[in-house]
């Protein structure tokens, strides 16, 4: 419907010979930030695409366009060579642009049919979704106290030295950052990493290191590499609700054993590796998940004796092991197991670092990693080698020594003043935790903190229910605290609501 | 044995009432970019650990250390406090600093023991690192003409807007680019990337959008979630070989449809959908992998008829289709399907704008995503938010078109050379490609080149052995050169050499 349009703008009067209604014209709007030709040239697009503009139409001339848009003629220029080169336009010389038939949605539609995905998706993908407990999660209203999250703090983030550490890297190596890398990791990080881990006393004879996407996909890469002999893993009693999620996904059944004061109990350790027999161990011995215990080194010892004397390797979880506030150094479980290759021992920085760069690590026997990087290879090619050399950079610069001592005084500030306010405030409980960022709270049996979340929630303030962190269906009564992103006062404000909450209902 | 030791350096003079060997500082080597201190501090954590330092030994002095590694005594006293806040040494006030106890090995080591682990690993991580190319792969010596890369070529990469984009992103909401994302992804990209497939003639209604690390693991990812109701997928005769790989990885059986000129072969495809029976079909319409042809539009439409007629859904993957030089566009199969959800398309501009930025995307059906993203969340938490923020803002400041017009004009210039050569200097064959970033050669029948590479090798070329791209062990006849890397003179030599090598195998 080619027509003639007519129209005032400003001072300027101008005739349209191209056709269409002159309104479509008004709904344009710049944004800040992205250059006006490429906005007009998807303006056009889309009219294109919606068939506001049809095929072997005239488009606007240049100066016409810019009138109707307000924009410069120079943007409507570029604009228009952008809509030829995208395929959307060609020009005649001499007379103007064209819409381009190809373009147009009428030429390239086949029949409509629908597929019922939900019906075809895998048990594992449904199972996935069922114990993603992000979905099921309460979240936080705006003047909420959330307790929930034992994410660090992002104030506490050294945004400097990660911008220096970026150009830094940029500048030596630019291109090379931004082009494929090697599915075991960015070699000088690797190299780091090996280096650090050996000053945590592991023997790194006959073992190797893999970058992985952060702790989880490294334990989903273990997981899914391990033979299911057994199909059974041990695990602490609570423990990391992820890596239950990781474990069933996998298809592996759990058997979880209690934990007291000090780690994991090892009398009912020895039980469990009496009845049963087990593919691996998965062990968080720091900053235990959700307990907050960390595994004396005593106790560390005759843990790994017993799994020696059964034949179980175990996963390691060094989970947050960077946080210790102060006392003598807690060498890690692989350490123990000297010039072994019992322990695959997984290392992130994320928790004390930056979770935003998805940067973990397999330290391993080097004939599994050579494994595992396969298998790394063909889920995601490789981590992100920017993350890795911003992070390679960070660490050698020395910031993560200035960070840690930065981190370290404040979370343990936050962490005496939560364990003194739960001590003064929580009626009838026992509080673990030695550290890190949450505490474990434990409300006599009976108790149900489900309930309490419920009642607490309508007072402004919310937590992690415990049960999830259970293997066995148990820990109705427990909750976690995550203190690291909560204000000292909301602290103090927090864990009073919830004790006078408690209080009520314990009182029937 | 705490001793006397005495030694000179410089003109200092110094008595050192430690013990143990003067000769094991002379080791120490300072290495550029890193805080002295820390390197101190490493330094005295090895010796500890390899047992040169000894528990409850005193540590020399600060002066005296100092003298010994020449490091300025306050990088020594740094050192000393690290050491102690890692728990590797303590203080006695007015008497110096000791060794810790509990670092040392022989308070840490439980019996050592060997696992097996080769004989542990899951068939899956058996059979991932069977068909990793990358470990069968050859590399190219130093002079080598490699055409085996399908990478960008780094000499275009546009660091500055880069480094602008990451510093822009930083400055606005750098705290929480470095603290935990969401799994779906980081929100303005999401954002954006509708708009981009929009504008790309997709009909959005009732779709949405998962980003991933890159098109591999979102593959992974989809294949993952997807039942086995028939265990077999559709593809074309010969794919991708990454996708062939997860394929297999994820169980699935294969079918082959054989490519002509314009794309997958109708009626073969025709005959398979009336054979069997498919869980969905993998396609790649643009610049396919490897043969480099670009499925007509008419082909597209026809395709995605039959494929509503039998309901087999389809997987697209959309490599590389933005760097379509010239013509008219090209909608991808998802436009063609309307309303309909039966595509799921997988997107990446990994090797268009940075493949070291592990940043794709999945558009699909929006239950579908519900489900993806859950196990997404499981896989890897979510995806580096570093990557996908500093894309975003280079995507935003329009850098995708100017970077896109530098490059096709480059590549197209490359593919023209690499046509020419291989038309004028390959003996007896025919190639394919429309452009993109490699070319398909397929010699006649009974012609081996694996054993062109062998020979082409001793010459210092190489390129990619086309059989790993066939899903029925044909192929054999065929190789896939890849031009975005190779300098002008490079490839009109390595052809060349090609050519001149295979026409004396030819000749027998």
């Amino acid at each position: 419907m080619p027509g003639l349009w007519f129209f005032f703008y400003g001072k300027d009067y101008a005739m349209i010979a191209t056709g269409g209604d002159l309104r479509m014209f008004n709904d344009f709007r710049l944004i800040a930030g992205r250059p006006v030709y490429v906005q007009v040239k998807d303006y056009m697009k889309s009219l294109i695409l919606r068939g506001a503009l049809q095929g072997e139409q005239k488009l606007p001339s240049t100066r016409e366009l810019s009138l109707l848009l307000k924009v410069s003629r120079n943007s409507v220029i570029s604009a228009y060579m952008a809509l030829e080169d995208d395929g959307f336009a060609y020009t005649v010389q001499g007379q103007g642009s064209y819409v381009s038939n190809a373009a147009l949605p009428e030429n390239t539609a086949a029949p409509v049919w629908s597929v019922d995905w939900k019906s075809r998706l895998s048990s594992r993908a449904l199972l996935a979704e069922e114990l993603d407990i992000m979905k099921r999660g309460i979240r936080a209203g705006k003047d909420t106290i959330s307790f929930t999250s034992i994410a660090p703090d992002e104030s506490l983030f050294d945004l400097d030295n990660v911008k220096r550490a970026f150009l830094e890297r940029m500048s030596v190596e630019g291109n090379v950052l931004l082009n494929y890398g090697y599915a075991k990791g960015y070699k000088p990080l690797i190299d780091y990493l090996k280096q650090y881990m050996e000053h945590k006393g592991v023997d790194m004879r006959g073992k190797d290191l893999l970058i992985t996407n952060g702790f989880t996909e490294g334990f989903d890469i273990v997981l899914s590499a391990l033979g299911q002999r057994h199909g059974k893993v041990l695990c602490e009693n609570p423990t990391h609700h992820t890596a239950l999620k990781n474990l069933q996904l996998n298809g592996f059944g759990i058997r979880g054993v209690a934990m007291e004061r000090d780690g994991i109990h090892l009398g009912e350790l020895k039980q469990a590796l009496e009845e049963g027999m087990y593919d691996c161990a998965y062990l968080v011995p720091s900053y235990h998940n959700p307990t907050g215990i960390v595994m004396s080194p005593e106790k560390r010892l005759r843990v790994m004796k017993l799994m020696a004397d059964y034949g179980v390797p175990v996963i390691e979880d060094g989970f947050n092991e960077e946080l210790r506030y102060s006392g003598s150094h807690v060498a890690p479980l692989i350490a123990a197991a000297g010039g072994g290759n019992s322990v695959i021992y997984l290392g992130s920085f994320s928790k004390v670092l930056f979770p935003g760069l998805r940067v973990g690590w397999v330290l391993a026997d080097q004939e599994l990693i050579y494994y595992l990087e396969s298998v790394k290879r063909a889920r995601s090619i490789h981590t992100s080698t920017l993350d890795q050399s911003i992070l390679y950079q960070y660490l050698l610069g020395g910031n993560l020594e200035k960070y840690l001592k930065r981190a370290r005084t404040e979370y343990k500030r936050k962490y005496e003043l939560t364990m003194a306010c739960c001590r003064e405030l929580l009626p009838d409980c026992r509080v673990s935790g030695d550290g890190g960022l949450h505490l474990f709270v434990t409300f006599p049996e009976g108790f149900s903190t489900r309930e309490l979340l419920a009642a607490c929630r309508e007072l402004g303030v919310i937590f992690t229910v415990g049960d999830m962190f259970f293997t066995d269906g148990t820990g109705q009564n427990t909750l976690r605290l995550g203190f690291s992103r909560v204000a000292d006062d909301d602290i103090r404000r927090g864990i009073g609501i919830i004790g006078r909450t408690a209080r009520q209902l314990l009182l029937g």
